[in-house]
């Protein structure tokens, strides 16, 4: 994978506006429509009849349909991750897989996954997502250089392959499956990835036992 | 994960009929039509301009949609899966790793994921897509079983979860993240699942060394 640049999410001002009751209101509205009919169908209508507001109070602050988007997803963003440290790399999987679970029983996490899945040829929509996948890949590569730092991860092992294998499965068994997430077994799946599938090769016999 | 009935795919009645012309036309249209609309938007009529047959003959042989996809779906499903036989189990994981791969920028499995991340909900379509399922997972069995029968796999490994995590992920890599398919590291994937990400245990040292 090529080198990225530095995420840049969040802008100040938003997060100010955050604390408005309107705005957040607006932006779960948004969401809620994201996850029910994606972006191309969502209207600003339904997002205004939904958060009980005026469009034209929509209107004033997000001018464009993918103003207000990016700023609903840039703002749930913000709270959905938070990356673990627990002491060991199984346990910050661990941890990581559990975060990614949750995050898939929610509106966001659907709306999210939606929009991945099936509306990714739109450019804005396309950009939005990057930035946000750029931002969660930072976050776990914090728990990569720990686990290379107490010695725990193979060398010669990519770390973000690994990342990338437990979230995209678990992704895959919840939203193309359609798994219970209550049902994916998130240990075996870790232990998997730590241990790997083949009976380890047979330690050097000591001679002359 | 709990048993499943053995998948009943393909009566013999559909593979006399895949013969006529026509009937390859119409599932051929059929499956064109559901990479590009769906199941939910597909419209006989645009089968039956895509194939350039009467609708009435689609009608005859098809009363229902469910019909046709179905038809469509399973007829295409005995030409793509052959489960590999390379002698070993990281051959045969990297030659399946490749058939998905390829599988994915087919017209057919292009279709098939887009019904099955957001058409799950129709419950016609989602007995399909399950026997499918099914069917491909019964092949892929055999594979994990050649591997037990050769002493290669861990005895506490569920050999289901390494195929469905390997599959899952390059799914994800493909349909989610937009990967290119000839980009991605298949045989650092299938090594990171054979062999793990954790530096092995020490060996016990040889006493008095």
């Amino acid at each position: 994978m090529a080198a990225r640049t530095a995420p840049t999410v969040a802008p100040a001002k938003k997060t100010a506006a955050r604390g408005e009751p309107i705005v957040k209101d607006v932006l779960a509205a948004t969401l809620g429509e994201l996850g029910r009919v994606g972006y191309h169908a969502l209207r600003i209508d339904d997002v205004a009849a939904r958060a009980n507001v005026h469009k034209t109070t929509i209107y004033r602050r997000w001018p464009e349909k993918v103003d207000l988007v990016r700023d609903t997803l840039l703002s749930t963003f913000e709270d959905s991750f938070t990356p673990p440290d627990t002491g060991s790399l199984r346990g910050d999987l661990l941890a990581i897989a559990r975060q990614v679970v949750a995050l898939s029983t929610t509106g966001y996490g659907q709306a999210l996954m939606r929009i991945a899945m099936t509306e990714r040829t739109n450019g804005d929509l396309r950009h939005i997502i990057d930035s946000l996948r750029s931002a969660k890949e930072a976050t776990r590569r914090q728990i990569l250089e720990r686990a290379r730092a107490r010695g725990e991860l193979r060398p010669d092992v990519d770390g973000e392959l690994l990342m990338s294998t437990m979230v995209g499965s678990i992704h895959h068994s919840v939203f193309s499956i359609g798994c219970a997430p209550r049902e994916l077994a998130l240990e075996p799946l870790v232990d998997l990835l730590l241990r790997g599938a083949l009976v380890p090769a047979a330690p050097a016999t000591p001679a002359r036992l």
